[in-house]
């Protein structure tokens, strides 16, 4: 099964999220809709309201009420771009002006405030005790993980556990409640509903970690934004985490240099990625990737065969496939 | 029954809140408890979570969820001040430097993020569908507010009605929230959780109109803000909404001016105030604030006399009386 495949598979479905996130943006303030809309239609994949579709399609459990938990979710993920966004002082998103750039930082805050308390108010309405203790806990420690990010920023000596602890919190907790939720609205047994879980923190780990090698690597034309951004804000990701625990003192000492005097010179950034090629940092990363892909299907052995299973395993070897 | 002896009776559930409020402010991040300690400790005067408190007590349902919910609205009310003073560029709240001047936008914006979402994971942890409908409901409402107050900046054409629909929602929402958990906690009859949740709703409409009227006529040292900050940051509060439409046609054309050139040059701030005088502008918000109170306390004769009434009463008297 290919991703497109996947997409064909739940079209309706996934219409019919789109229908919710449109009425979910019905406010008094149009300021909601611009906003709200210009992000939401620049290009996301879905990826969060798809994995949940499936969980519950999986679960048994597909209906009005995961349509509704999709859009939920869509803009809890959307309110933290808004704001990531300007916390990050981003002008670009996805290849395009940010919200921010077009709107200013005044909007984008308060309209990501706004998406997110929508988005637990329509959850609120389902009155389903466990729904919400899920949700609730998801954007809890996002919030948290974003300060930690925030804290450890220009932090050289940030290791790979203190990393991944950040990224799961701010990106897999999120996926990881996608996937969980489609499993409460199935009624799974516990164990099913673990794996599912587990299954969404794995892929979404895999998914930043992907992510943080490709602001290394790719194109800005393709993946829609600027090469080596992290490095310019001085987020310490995995492929600089692991070039500086494997360079030699002499090359850490000057690529500690280059972060510490935020310079953004293109000839710095080839610097720091010829040493990377050097010690196969971003293969290392990638390398990490995979094994959390490998996991993440690995939970799924405790469900008999079935297409919504293969479509999960899909999405997963997608999650890691992409732009590359 | 004065002020004071209102904070005297309540003093213990109040003290219990402190604790709560703490125990909340526990995060692996430091950020969390750094900001969050200097807003919190920062002079307000719990009014959200006093009120909370004597609801609860007067429907009876006082006790541990109390003071969890009045930690939360106050970390709900916190947040929003975290965010409202980056939006509004603040650099003083309440006499000292705003958290975003001091922390920077960046903190000011992920710490409010992280406040809101902890009040709701503790709300939700109560169990009580009711407790997270008012929560959630008041929380989207007071977004909402912020965006559309932000869409009125600089708009001289707001009406009075427009504006109170943006004070309702910005700031009275969640002291009618507060007041209504008590009475949920309480499982009061719906004539008289409506009766708490009016009353709230009107003190708060009234607290607002005060603050926006005092924004002109307060001293800088009393009420910890300067004078004058609302018409510099174009917002249009009911004093000026009145001056225009009832001043002449010669004198709106100066005041629409000095507004539109946003200057900030202090003869036209006193040539404002002292057409504000001619009007009894500042006259007439403190009227309407004065008998929003009056229908607060109207509201309370669904109650039998207790200390716990006298106390909402005494509430009510002191929100239009303080800093005057």
């Amino acid at each position: 099964m290919t991703i497109t495949d996947v997409f064909e598979t739940y079209r309706e479905d996934l219409a019919q999220v789109e229908e919710q996130i449109q009425l979910s943006l019905d406010s008094k303030a149009v300021l909601v809709r611009q906003v709200g809309n210009y992000l939401l239609q620049g290009g996301g994949k879905r990826i969060r309201p798809l994995l949940l579709v499936i969980s519950a399609n999986l679960s048994g459990g597909s209906g009005n009420a995961a349509m509704l938990l999709a859009g939920a979710v869509e803009f809890i993920h959307t309110a933290s771009l808004l704001h990531d966004d300007v916390v990050d002082g981003a002008g670009i998103r996805r290849g395009r002006a940010s919200a921010n750039n077009i709107w200013g930082n005044q909007a984008s805050i308060l309209v990501g405030d706004y998406l997110y308390s929508k988005a637990l108010y329509q959850a609120v309405r389902l009155e389903n005790q466990r729904i919400m203790d899920t949700l609730s806990d998801a954007t809890r420690v996002m919030s948290e993980g974003e300060i930690l990010q925030l804290l450890k920023t220009g932090n050289l000596d940030t290791t790979e556990a203190e990393y991944i602890e950040v990224i799961e919190a701010k990106t897999a907790v999120l996926i990881s409640a996608a996937c969980r939720l489609g499993a409460i609205l199935g009624r799974l047994p516990e164990d099913k509903e673990e794996a599912l879980a587990g299954y969404g923190m794995d892929v979404g780990l895999a998914f930043q970690l992907l992510d943080d090698a490709l602001d290394y690597t790719a194109q800005q034309d393709r993946l829609g934004k600027s090469l080596g951004k992290d490095l310019g804000e001085g987020k310490l990701t995995l492929p600089l985490i692991h070039l500086l625990s494997n360079s030699t003192p002499d090359e850490s000492a000057k690529i500690r240099e280059i972060i510490e005097t935020q310079s953004h010179k293109k000839s710095d950034l080839e610097n720091i990625t010829s040493l990377m090629d050097k010690y196969r940092s971003i293969e290392y990363s990638m390398g990490r990737a995979l094994s959390y892909i490998e996991r993440a299907k690995g939970r799924l052995a405790v469900f008999s065969p079935s297409p919504h299973k293969d479509a999960l395993a899909a999405v997963a070897d997608y999650v890691v496939e992409r732009d590359m």
